[in-house]
């Protein structure tokens, strides 16, 4: 068993986008890559077998906030961790809670020694501090582990975001000291990956960068970005910091985002992504597709008989057509949201694969800028 | 394409079970059967590959009242059928609607001429005849098609039985003409059932079956049981109409019922069943299971890795553990929904498929005995 490995495979001659290779304990990522989210050990509507046949998904999140609160560490060590409990057995990645901390709870505390939050089920009081975000994480079992931080609202003041970042990196130091002191918890390792942070300020940013970077982690992390900002302002933050963060490590660029942000940080030379979009819209009805965005609930769908996507290679995009998933989210049939979800997560993955082609082939930033173009359409 | 044929291939010498073969054009289907019910055209939380791959299901059933009224016969047509629509290529029965018109519908009319109600979408009226169920189900483009019935409630009076069951049968009449003045309508052949009423009146039920006997349909149902009567009476009721209905066709034995229920009925001379239970108990966190009933949302679940249900063949009960389902369960995630339905079908698809198994085996009835007892288990 061993540390997790990146091997930069190709990088593309008029862009920064890369096609590398992940190997972890749990099997092989090829980058780019995108990572459904599955929040309380359960990708929203999917299933185990259609992440694998349907989505291939070659490693999937889980937030250390939700499994905290459910079904609870004691149960995740009973059960020998969470690919033993959810039968989910490629790489996992938890987030470090932080993010969900503070946006998702009513009320917070931040303090040096970490922070104080509510249970949004039951409103019982727990503390997360770096150490014991490592602990939580290490008993999840996560291949990757985030290192615990605090993410600046947009927008933040000067001193507010130089302060957090500070905090930040405070905290990553007893991340790594309590991750060092910890062994791997299931017979597999466990990789840590610190995030720059630095609001939406350039100096910050870069010194936050050469700070994560000095902790020559198996990989780095992009946060405190798709948190409201404009796009160009995500891109230029992110292009800066792939530029200031080492090149022969993976960067995750968390919580983004659209189909068209994915293409552009991959240009900008991200390897990994996650967000909530894919399944969370599509539980709403919005459909990304190889021609554009749809929103099923539209009458113009109502007597459309053709495949939802029949550009991508996923059977369920093939399988049933725009006027039955339409009836099926207008009936408030379950079965809409697991078509929807599975359809919306086999699109991003089918369209970092194509991005990797693209990289691969020489041709990524022309076939890049007609994508961009193309989703964003309404259909 | 042919008429529904039915072979009845052995009939147990210790009881009335029977093991039989129905051919549709859409398919062979072994008896007795379970069929799943997929009201507006989705088994509840269920995919057709999870009901092919998953469940084994050889037939399932829509409900002419809500496909009537969404999507709405137009839509259906213009798809071709619901086969079509929805990606059904297996054979597909239609209730006659009439069940959910008096049970559902909030003011509804019955009279000579057929049953006026009001749609629980948008409270628009609509009027139910048996010449309109009938042109309904042939768009629908069901394989087998139910007559249009009054289902009186538990209980009825002699006198308003008696009412209800000669209207049941001018109906009849009705849909048989009508049925036989319509041609099939998307090529293949489309059968009429004709469907036994007579509330709990042991010389009402014999008349009706005499009465639906005399049309020499293709297969006869059993209507207006398991409404609320004693399972002894559902017994005796159900018993008197299998030794009155013809011995080569089908016996449908509608909306029973739980999983003992099934194994008592195909003792007494049922072939074919449906009922809402195993995906409606499946939502509210009840497993039927070989070994018995399990409320998934115990905390005596709650650490229990064991699999759902290992005696049976289904890779979803073997796949995923209880303790992981109590945990969907409680965190309300849509995938619980989902692994409860897939099972529950999948357990009652296995048990009459061992029916059938130990009626051909020769020792059906004490297999039948233990398993009446085994299944009621609390777990």
């Amino acid at each position: 068993m061993a540390a997790l490995q990146f091997t930069l495979q190709h990088t593309d001659n008029q862009s920064k986008a890369r096609a590398g290779h992940i190997v972890t304990d749990h099997g092989e990522i090829a980058t780019p890559i995108f990572m459904p989210v599955g929040t309380v050990g359960s990708v929203k509507a999917v299933s185990q077998q259609q992440l694998k046949e349907e989505v291939n998904a070659s490693i999937i999140l889980g937030n250390t906030y939700h499994l905290y609160l459910r079904p609870g560490t004691r149960v995740l060590e009973k059960a020998g961790g969470l690919h033993r409990f959810n039968g989910w057995d490629r790489p996992i990645l938890t987030d470090s809670g932080g993010y969900q901390v503070f946006s998702l709870a009513g009320t917070r505390k931040i303090t040096e020694e970490g922070a104080l939050f509510q249970s949004h089920i039951d409103g019982s009081k727990h503390m997360f501090s770096p150490e014991a975000v490592m602990d939580i994480q290490r008993t999840i079992g996560a291949d990757i582990i985030m290192a615990f931080d605090e993410c600046p609202p947009y927008p933040s003041d000067y001193k507010y975001a130089e302060k957090s970042m500070h905090l930040t990196h405070r905290w990553l130091d007893r991340c790594f000291k309590r991750f060092n002191e910890t062994p791997d918890k299931y017979g597999y390792t466990q990789n840590l990956f610190p995030i720059v942070q630095g609001s939406t300020y350039t100096d910050l940013r870069k010194a936050s960068c050469e700070h994560i970077a000095s902790k020559e982690a198996t990989g780095n992390a992009i946060g405190g970005l798709s948190v409201g900002e404009p796009d160009n302002m995500l891109y230029d933050l992110c292009g800066l910091c792939c530029d200031n963060l080492p090149v022969h490590k993976p960067r995750y660029l968390m919580g983004v985002g659209t189909p068209w942000n994915i293409l552009e940080c991959i240009a900008l030379g991200v390897d990994m992504f996650d967000c909530v979009m894919p399944t969370r819209n599509g539980r709403n009805a919005m459909l990304f597709t190889s021609q554009g965005v749809i929103n099923i609930d539209n009458k113009k769908w109502e007597h459309d008989f053709s495949p939802l996507d029949d550009g991508i290679d996923c059977l369920v995009s093939n399988y049933y057509s725009k006027a039955y998933l339409r009836h099926l989210i207008k009936a408030k049939e379950i079965l809409g949201l697991t078509i929807a979800s599975v359809h919306n997560l086999a699109f991003y993955l089918w369209l970092v694969r194509q991005a990797r082609h693209h990289i691969l082939q020489g041709d990524f930033v022309s076939w890049k800028n007609e994508m961009v173009v193309r989703l964003q359409t309404r259909l």
